[in-house]
């Protein structure tokens, strides 16, 4: 399949019209970004790492019937993808206290959550990406009740499934953040990717953190991250 | 009844022991501070509107059938409520785009929503009240699901009688913080104060702010304002 007409280039990918006009081919960048497009680098083969990751947790998630827009990946750096409408809500589903969760409610991090958290961000780089609730996405009529509703229950179990998976490769989920998208036929599929840039991953034994915290807070062997969740979910 | 021991100084109000061991005497001072205490200042008889305002609208809503601490109001500055535990929930409610909602999500002040939006946050003056959804407040063990269900589909009701009363007084009932907490019974109960401390009232004719906007954007007439609710809604 070939790419056509470039449709949009993102901080992470770019994504192409190809001759199917239900499907969009997604190519993966090395370009990292982070604080909201602030910092900016690029970390080597990410872009490989990412589309294998990726297929390999759209597989898993397949397997255990949740839908999702994958079809195919083409080559190291193309994956061809349903085409979507993106609904602008990024969902965060947390085990753990990390990151913004953890500074905002003065959590510890590293801290096991009483109970899973799934939180809705508003897709909006302008705006720096907000947290809101329900009735803030209703109002921005970005989605139905129902909707969120659907969202909050696939990505919990979306997390049961990667949770348990991962843990058996001795990794720990510590969150991680969806996108979900309309297809042509109305029906909503996970969409966008999975992978150390969009979850944070730490090694049960030791605690080293496995995805692009590596990279936000310099922790150095960025790549070698990335390289070790692939090697961990291919071995089977 | 004569005030015992001071329990609590918050900023905008003391709380007293009294001899019924279930109520609490509550003191409405002049005191004001906005931006989580950076700014601060005094508004004359502040405490004395506050008081008969929310005076004002625990009759209101008692009327509808919503359970508050409200017993009595004791003196110019002094009411008697029922003791609870205080949920560390701050529940705000808008109609109306304005402040931190407006800011937040790119909205224009003034805009009216297609949804009225409840928000929780939380009571934390250290962490600057974040905003906070369902799973972080069960999370956090503040309340359960069901609570914070109750919580919100109470404040929805408070609004809708809220609005329609302060409607036929010509104002905009534009947003307004409640908290809750539960008595040595275990029943749910609307706490603290409904004021133009905690409520945006904006002059339905002219949209003059009618509340503490004009303190903490430097408005001027800041008195007259909480004395013009205070007439409005005793008005019959
Ligand atoms: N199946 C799909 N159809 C259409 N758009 C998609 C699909 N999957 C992901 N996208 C969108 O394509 C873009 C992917 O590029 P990315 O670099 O992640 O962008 P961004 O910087 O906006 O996050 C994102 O905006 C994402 O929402
Ligand atoms: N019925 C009640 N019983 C116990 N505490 C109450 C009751 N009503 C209000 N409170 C609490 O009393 C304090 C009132 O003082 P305030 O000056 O508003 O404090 P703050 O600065 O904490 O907002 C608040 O902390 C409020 O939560
Ligand atoms: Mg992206
Ligand atoms: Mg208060």
């Amino acid at each position: 399949m070939q790419k056509g007409q470039m449709v949009y280039e993102g901080k992470a990918k770019r994504v192409y019209e190809c001759e199917r006009d239900d499907a969009y081919i997604v190519e993966f960048k090395d370009d990292a970004t982070a604080f909201n497009g602030q910092k900016k680098g690029s970390i080597t083969k990410k872009g490989v790492y990412n589309n294998a990751i990726s297929t390999v947790f759209f597989d898993w998630l397949k397997q255990e019937g949740i839908v999702t827009h994958y079809i195919d990946t083409l080559s190291e750096r193309e994956m061809l993808v349903k085409r979507v409408r993106i609904i602008p809500v990024e969902v965060v589903t947390r085990n753990v206290a990390a990151g913004t969760l953890a500074s905002r409610l003065g959590l510890i991090e590293g801290e096991k959550l009483k109970q899973t958290v799934v939180e809705f961000y508003l897709k909006n780089d302008e705006l720096g990406d907000p947290l809101i609730n329900h009735s803030h996405a209703v109002a921005l009529e970005l989605a139905t009740r129902e909707e969120l509703d659907h969202l909050e229950r696939t990505a919990l179990m979306i997390n049961d499934i990667l949770y348990e998976r991962l843990h058996t490769k001795g990794v720990l989920l510590v969150d991680f953040k969806l996108e979900f998208g309309v297809t042509a036929e109305g029906e909503i599929v996970l969409a966008d990717e999975i992978s150390p840039d969009t979850c944070r991953f730490w090694d049960e034994q030791t605690n080293e953190k496995l995805d692009k915290d590596r990279f936000r807070r310099d922790l150095g062997r960025v790549e070698e991250a990335y390289q070790e969740i692939l090697h961990r979910i291919q071995n089977k």
